[in-house]
């Protein structure tokens, strides 16, 4: 059974979830060193053919009049079949005494199978690919965040081992939860603190200020700009934000998820000629769940290569030391040509 | 030259230090896995006859009547080669607008060589050998902690390529630093508010708890205790804490130190039974330097292997899911015979 409990040192909630320990390591177990360009693995769960050993599907695209969990499709999305929440009981904050407050861990978590394909990684997916992905986010967004518990959903994707993917087979996931996140939490403090100073969104003037100095720009079109942050704590480090003030990741139109995909793509085919192959994490931040921040938050997303590893100092401080600079890596990725 | 940025969306200061990048990798330029026992390795800047290729070293221990620098020694404290803050300039927040606010990185950072021999780990140890490392961080922790600029002073190991060692050869790090870090700020406000309302320090009372409560110990002896806490952020998290309350790691005396060493070793020697050769960090959490916290304020050290990878979830949300019980794991380290 998933487990809240929240730290009094730090007032941070940890998620335990033994049963995530028994996840298969499908880089282990299927060998994908040796099938870097397999189209499909007999043994992998989320190949053709294997679709009766996922949970049961919530969403699937490219399927026409066959029957659910059975080939043929685009993308998927199924229920995490080692999930870290689930709906069994609530979330309710409960105290033995000062030190031990907990509660059941209840949420959603579900698995975005982009592409039957078993090695096509997101840099090579067609804009139209990835467009398939995004909209299957917003749809699964709108849907879980409207679940009665629900205060926040995540959106995310491990790409490779040392992002911490467990599955080669190119996927993300979405997990919807009873809190707000301690980092949504700062950057929703910051963001409306600033617009009661100024009455502006800070998004949208830290985006006038990058458009301007355009040192940390790696890409833009009309509805997107991808640069690396001035306080950048990775190398490569990369923000994908919409130019045009919205609070809300699923608020996003037809036209913007085309320009979304496209900014995606661009960012991680550059990464991807850059350093090969560069594990990596994203993740997308936006509005908590039934909440007006309208005004002054800002949904992006945020690119986090994970060519280096966080050491003692960084674990034990919270300050990260990054060894480059935003400048020098936005310049050598704006140099890389389009194909 | 390293650069501080703050994040003005999480209030967070980075450090910039493109000149680590040249750091040497010695766990591939050494081929560290086939020379998993050699006591001396030609190549190896740790290693004896080397010494001259460090920066000057600033403690030696061992070495009798011989020059600095030279061979002989049982313990070296040197300047970090690569260091991410150095004293050039001092601290001095700027702005160049609300997006850009910056400092030159002003800190002191020193490597301690913690043995001569090329592979010996700090699990196998003699208590002496560990007791002189533990002396090393009170000696140049006292000295770093006394220049002017200096607010706080971070002592901690990486151990292990996963835990992002660079060199194999093993060594800890001491980084003092111009800023109280978020997560000591974090710890310092919330102790304080605890012994605010209950006058009593929160983590005397969380030793108390452990003590009675049991099932999390890993270890005692008169002198320290060492625990799962009850919100672990990680398989095999333990923290290692004074007994008696002490707000300050320079405090340690002579007898403390035996017996910190014997629970450090303890603990790693029933960690890597457990696991054979995990990667880890520990770092210690004590008071800032010149900051009266002694009645609120409890240091400690806190040891996190890095048997698992953080993803997008937990870098997007600040919220760790660990994938097993503190309960658990405590109960499989404590029934680890000391051989």
């Amino acid at each position: 059974m998933p487990e809240m409990r929240k730290n009094p040192l730090s007032g941070s909630w940890v998620i335990l979830a033994p049963e995530r320990a028994h996840r298969p390591d499908s880089h282990i177990s299927l060998g994908v060193e040796h099938h870097p360009h397999a189209e499909h693995h007999h043994e992998c769960h989320f190949c053709y053919g294997n679709e009766r050993t996922t949970p049961q599907e919530v969403l699937v695209y490219g399927r026409k009049d066959a029957k659910p969990n059975s080939t043929g499709w685009e993308l998927r999305v199924v229920s995490n079949k080692f999930p870290a929440v689930d709906t069994e009981k609530h979330f309710c904050e409960s105290c033995k005494n000062y030190m031990e407050i907990y509660s059941y861990a209840e949420g959603k978590s579900e698995v975005v199978i982009e592409t039957p394909h078993h090695s096509k990684k997101m840099h090579n997916y067609s804009i139209n690919e990835l467009m398939l992905v995004i909209n299957a986010y917003k749809e699964r967004y709108i849907a879980i965040s409207q679940e009665k518990h629900i205060k926040y959903v995540s959106i995310f994707k491990n790409c490779g081992i040392k992002a911490g993917a467990s599955i080669s087979h190119s996927h993300s996931q979405i997990i919807g939860i009873p809190i707000i996140p301690p980092l949504i939490k700062q950057e929703l403090s910051l963001a409306k603190k600033y617009y009661k100073d100024k009455n502006k969104c800070i998004y949208c003037d830290m985006i006038n200020l990058e458009l301007k100095e355009k040192s940390r720009i790696v890409f833009e079109n009309d509805e997107f700009v991808a640069f690396m942050p001035y306080a950048s704590k990775a190398p490569f480090e990369t923000w994908i934000l919409p130019r045009f003030h919205s609070n809300s990741f699923e608020k996003i139109s037809d036209l913007q998820i085309k320009n979304l995909a496209q900014s995606i793509k661009t960012v991680l085919y550059k990464l991807h000629e850059t350093v090969e192959n560069a594990p990596y994490n994203f993740f997308i931040h936006t509005s908590p769940a039934k909440t007006n921040t309208a005004d002054f938050y800002h949904w992006h997303i945020e690119l986090i290569p994970r060519t280096t590893t966080f050491g003692g100092f960084e674990l034990g401080t919270g300050i990260l030391i990054n060894i480059s600079t935003p400048e020098e890596n936005a310049k050598i990725l704006r140099e890389i040509k389009i194909k």
